[in-house]
């Protein structure tokens, strides 16, 4: 019998106990011994729950329990949960999370101290879910260079956006319905802006490249400026937009990282991944482009990805798994502003065709799309590829000549 | 460092040497210590090779080796890779092997030989050449009770369909094109008539449900009677048409295993996995659908995934990976002909009207298609769900009755 804990009893943590309680003899094959729920962490109260004699509002109850030594942390947020995370591992438990806020921030450290102490700190759920991803990279692709990662790692802007790419329903509109459909949360600003999706591209970046990669380096946009005419002129260049979190190994082994909605070919692997599923592409140096795919969220999704952790740690109580990186400094990080791209404009101008003009003797050669009901004035092109600067200049000097710049979305060459 | 072997030096088997040289630095990295190959049986001669002064023709050189711990098998086919493989495992190599054949005939049986000499036998290159599957279905997805697997999980007569759904080529011109881009080989029997399809869902099937499923057991149709009509009438059905392997786990704890062409909706993950590409969906009870997409086949994905075994191999030299499934007798197996499913049926009859009719009094509720450029005669109609044997019965009847049955092609209800 091997006793673990659980810290927080919320959606994923009564999911993780859910499964370890009804999956406890599909579990007891795959370990052959029982895992058993010693302590839960919690400061609520769960009188009702059928493990109400196992609760605690006590850390101290798990850290100076010699006998658990797994522990699972399903809090969210850092506050106490890196706290939490430290003391066990420097206490010689392995450390099971889901929570991409915590490894994204604190990462590298707490990897170091997992190392240090002969314990595991294992993450699968904290990227994708319940979508096998962290292992699949660390083990399957161990024998890949990784060139390349993008993904849509966020499924609340990938419904929003779902929903108005085929219903045509407008953002506030959209964000409504996954508010209360549950998929998006009262304060919707991490997922909206794309900090959630940054932190996942950070712990994949890390991960496939050595090095820690802080959230705070990434160049970070959401999805709230997409509209509906930006859709329809995507649909009109057979793309469709989706918030993208995008690494790239470049030459000079620097990295491109990136987070922001872009423009996919509808032929994209990613294009067809709507509503609240999530989907990464890993694009391998032997393998080429591997493409994993599922719910990136989600109560049972998410815990049955944190028990497979757990099920890891009891057949590595001895034996370190092997999961690493060092700590980032990120000097290995192209400033975004020199990030070579091609980006889609929609503008405004008295005339639209005269200003059309103007947007090819500034950009040089770019192609022009059109709408069905476009406003007068209104014309959209997308520009070649070109350091993100020179885009930047370049919509300025538009922008001078009396065109007005509505939109500008990046192209994802995917 | 630890010794290798590399059994063949095929297509495969030379694409493991060329990444365990090349990916020499970013595999010690994962491992700690160096990958030595130390022999290379292979009855050929290979002058030019780096690796030349490796090679031997002698079996015996490579299972007297006691510095030899571990072997990959990449001859293909069972002979002589089964005596082989397992002289290897009974003197407590760990074996690496992606021969499909060999695992899907021979898998329970090595793996209770693995067991019994504290040694492993992996074969993630098997299924999904580079995709990892078998990995993430073993370990990330074991806190889930599997309920369906369901794969396009063949390249070959994924490329021949994809052919002929967009370029509308017939089935003899994209084979041969497939021959002549490489993807098919000169017989390409055991591609087209599904067999190479069968024993990975055989062994998928094997890992999933935890008893061994022999082949020869499993209901398997190719792909060679499809024709370009049946392609349009799919596609007015919004439907594609995919070689399918494909298991169910049924209520009564049976399983309901086939591979056969299937129309499937377009709006399905498994119906954009185009060309020599696959896909595995693997449906859990807590991750819902994961999928799973990427090269199925080609030297360098397939070698490095062998690679990222004998990676696995290495860091549990001491300790055995849990990887196993029982012997398997077949009773649980539900026969093929009391599988539920609907199927589309294209007809030929002297007035296609009446016979319309007389499908809808044989068959009860069907639904009609229509295709531009039908000949005169010929109608297409789906059915209702029922058992196989049903289907089979009616279509008799109909057949009584002066129809002439042309195609019969499940629905994949994916």
């Amino acid at each position: 019998m091997v006793s673990v804990a659980i810290m927080g009893h919320g959606v994923v943590g009564s999911g993780v106990a859910e499964i370890i309680t009804t999956h406890k003899n599909k579990l007891f094959s795959s370990v052959g011994e029982e895992i058993y729920i010693k302590k839960i962490l919690d400061l609520r109260e769960f009188p009702d729950s059928p493990l109400a004699d196992r609760f605690t509002k006590n850390f101290d109850d798990i850290i100076d329990d010699l006998e658990i030594r797994i522990v699972v942390e399903v809090m969210g947020g850092t506050n106490p949960a890196y706290d939490y995370v430290k003391r066990c591992l420097l206490a010689g438990k392995s450390v099971v999370t889901s929570n991409k806020e915590l490894v994204a921030a604190h990462g590298a450290e707490l990897l170091k101290i997992a190392k240090e102490n002969n314990a595991n700190f294992l993450f699968e759920a904290s990227v994708g879910g319940g979508i096998p991803i962290i292992r699949p990279m660390n083990q399957c692709l161990v024998a890949n260079i990784v060139n390349e990662i993008a993904g849509i790692l966020n499924g609340t802007t990938n419904f929003i956006l779902t929903k108005m790419i085929t219903e045509g329903m407008n953002f506030d509109d959209a964000l409504k319905l996954a508010q209360d459909l549950g998929f998006a949360e009262r304060n919707p600003e991490a997922d909206i802006e794309g900090h959630d999706a940054c932190r996942k591209i950070c712990i994949l970046a890390s991960l496939a490249f050595g090095k820690h990669v802080y959230p705070q380096w990434v160049h970070t946009e959401g999805i709230t400026k997409i509209t509906l005419e930006d859709v329809k002129y995507a649909e009109s260049n057979k793309c469709v937009i989706k918030l993208i979190g995008k690494v790239k190994r470049l030459p000079d082994k620097k990295i491109d990282i990136i987070v922001a909605p872009m423009l996919i070919p509808k032929t994209s692997q990613l294009a067809n991944i709507d509503n609240e599923f999530n989907g990464i592409m890993v694009r391998g140096d032997c393998t080429g482009d591997v493409v994993f795919y599922g719910k990136g969220a989600g109560k049972l999704p998410t815990a049955s990805a944190v028990v497979a952790d757990v099920v890891d740690c009891v057949k590595h109580l001895k034996t370190r798994k092997y999961l690493f990186w060092a700590d980032g400094t990120g000097e290995n990080i192209l400033p975004y502003q020199k990030s070579v791209t091609a980006v889609y404009i929609r503008a405004k101008a008295d005339d639209a065709d005269k200003a059309y003009s103007e947007a090819e003797s500034v950009f040089g050669t770019i192609k022009r799309l059109t709408r069905a009901g476009a406003e007068n004035g209104e014309f959209a092109f997308v520009t070649d590829e070109m350091p993100y600067k020179q885009i930047e200049e370049k919509i300025s000097n538009l922008e001078s000549k009396g065109v007005k710049v509505l939109s500008q979305i990046r192209m994802g060459n995917l």
